[in-house]
């Protein structure tokens, strides 16, 4: 064994696939419970290996945040959503895309509507985009007028068929605590059961789907959802871990990094690691929490060693006596990132434990 | 003409290459008059196209922040310098880059060097990495002992040469005014200066370089100095116009960001473009400045519209009522990043504004 740690020259992104697929039966169970469906977000891992994990949980429908993003997972899901108001620059590749997989789209504007309706090859369904106050895209559930000229206007073409109300209740990720998390997630949750029921009809329900990590991990029951859309639960991060969705345990991805100097004086330990490897996304005073590598896996650290900053290429740890006295250059260690999502983005490939390479979608890909 | 905004369906880095040529031109003039080499840090832009360009200024020497930006340039330079403490788990990828390119290496430990000598095939230069007070890696001026020693340890073998001192004063991008830069950058200076003198014989003069964009840019002369190595001059960008390196008709790269939603009530307009393109890093308040499209370039905007806010693939901007009106859903928005290197690192190829694609090595390498 042991294979990994000799494998490393430079930074490389570790999945612990042992701990994305407990974070993953975790999530099915929860749905399992009250009957909804998980529709998991990929663009967290933006891995197909880890998307045909997820497939073998007994998942069929799948989310993601870009048309490129659909294209790599497309032709193995009975429905992909692309989670992002429907960028009418995109028709050709939407089109392309429906030869081989079935689409669910996101609508915010009228205008949007009608260019889709004009240039689509095939049926899509269409999520109305609703915001419960999270402040970035979606119509309010208030805004009554908006929602019947859209919904009609869905109903009066083949081209598109209504499937319900899509929310991305991202005003989570600023809670101060979980109970705060709770709050929101009740209060969006009841916008969408009011639009539910206003919109149903004797031979039509419309279906809510609700997404994102905090709320998911944290309420006990989806109890109302149709479905749900979390992605960041596959892997966690500390951001998450700070929030309350997870613990540090949960956390799947640890960034291996090459220690490059040491400054005793400073009480410094400088890694090879930086901004275009973790993302520049911090909490306050950290970049990353080291974790110790025993031989096959990582564990918690008993102590706090923090990545303070970052530039470029370097990271700069903050070291207590300890770490200092124990690590020389040319050492491996193992940093938990703030952001997992944005660190994957930026590390486009993975290694899992045992050092086998696991892709991600911007290895493979151009824009 | 008004061929790139036809091409344009996502998010897409624009580089004026115009722009790049006139920010280099000005480097280039103010190295001739003191006698400085330029070694430009090819970090920023990351492109063989530009390198090229580069390259017809006349310039020979060039300095990377990665083994693998010095394999992705290997081959065409009478040297590179990889500014980067030497990682001695890269020596074979070392190895292999110095059969067709000689290389210059920063150490800033005994150990480092140790493993270096024991393990290189052919000769490399050695730059002495020294820290004039940005506080990252390298040795203080004033660490006599450690610096006579990897002199003599440099000299003991037939592996390495002694180059010089290599500074990067990154502390200039804390700097409140224009003013300070000049402050640090003369600080630095006299302390370089100051090692010279101290280690210079009869048949030796050790080489000095110095390399900041703010520095290099703010300051008149580089009298004493033997080489510069600026990196982000290139391009710039809202940072470097904060600090005073450069005007916003400098900065050589925006991003065009389709929109994908328009909210009037809260006078947001939201685009295609996001974390993941544009990176997180941020000025306060901001992450980037919409420019004005005029047929084949852009220009400053009468008015102050922020990219207030990015997450992973959404940005919102902050718009006036002029910007509200004048725009729809599909257009395309032009943006000034906030730190053009991370911005490129992100999106791993350009388009020039005749809508050619300009390469990024991350678009073509796997880590």
């Amino acid at each position: 064994m042991e294979k990994l740690i000799h494998l490393i020259t430079e930074p490389v992104l570790v999945v612990d696939l042992g701990k994305v697929k407990r974070n993953l039966s975790r999530m099915v169970d929860k749905c399992s419970l009250s009957g909804t469906l998980l529709r998991p977000h990929m663009k967290t891992h933006q891995s197909k290996l880890i998307g045909e994990l997820i497939r073998s949980f007994g998942v069929k429908h799948i989310t993601v945040s870009s048309v490129k993003m659909a294209e790599y997972f497309a032709g193995q899901w009975e429905d992909i959503t692309i989670a992002f108001p429907f960028n009418v620059l995109q028709i050709n590749r939407i089109n392309n895309i429906l030869e081989r997989q079935p689409l669910l789209l996101l609508v915010d504007a009228l205008s949007t509507l009608l260019a889709l309706q004009n240039q689509l090859n095939q049926t899509v369904g269409i999520w109305i985009d609703i915001d419960t106050g999270y402040g970035r895209t979606g119509i309010k559930p208030s805004d009554v007028k908006l929602i019947d000229q859209l919904i009609i206007q869905i109903n009066a073409s083949e081209k598109t068929y209504f499937k319900g109300f899509y929310c991305h209740a991202g005003d989570t990720y600023h809670a101060e605590s979980p109970s705060d998390v709770i709050r929101i997630f009740e209060r969006s949750l009841f916008q969408l059961m009011e639009l539910k029921r206003k919109y149903s009809k004797e031979d039509f329900i419309p279906e809510v789907n609700y997404g994102d990590t905090p709320s998911c991990s944290l309420s006990e029951s989806f109890q109302g959802l149709d479905s749900v859309s979390p992605g960041n639960f596959i892997f966690y991060d500390l951001t998450q871990q700070k929030l309350g969705s997870c613990k540090e345990e949960d956390i799947a991805v640890s960034m291996a990094c090459p220690i490059i100097s040491i400054n005793k004086e400073r009480m410094q330990v400088i890694v090879y690691g930086g901004g275009v490897h973790f993302s520049k996304d911090r909490l306050p005073g950290e970049f990353g929490k080291l974790v110790t590598w025993k031989k096959d896996h990582w564990v918690s650290s008993e102590s706090e060693n923090k990545l303070m900053s970052v530039s470029q290429e370097h990271g700069i740890i903050k070291a207590d006596q300890s770490l200092l006295e124990s690590v020389a250059i040319g050492d491996i260690l193992f940093i938990l990132p703030v952001h997992s999502c944005m660190t994957a983005a930026c590390m486009k490939g993975y290694m899992d434990t045992s050092g086998n390479f696991v892709d991600h979608m911007e290895g493979f890909t151009r824009n």
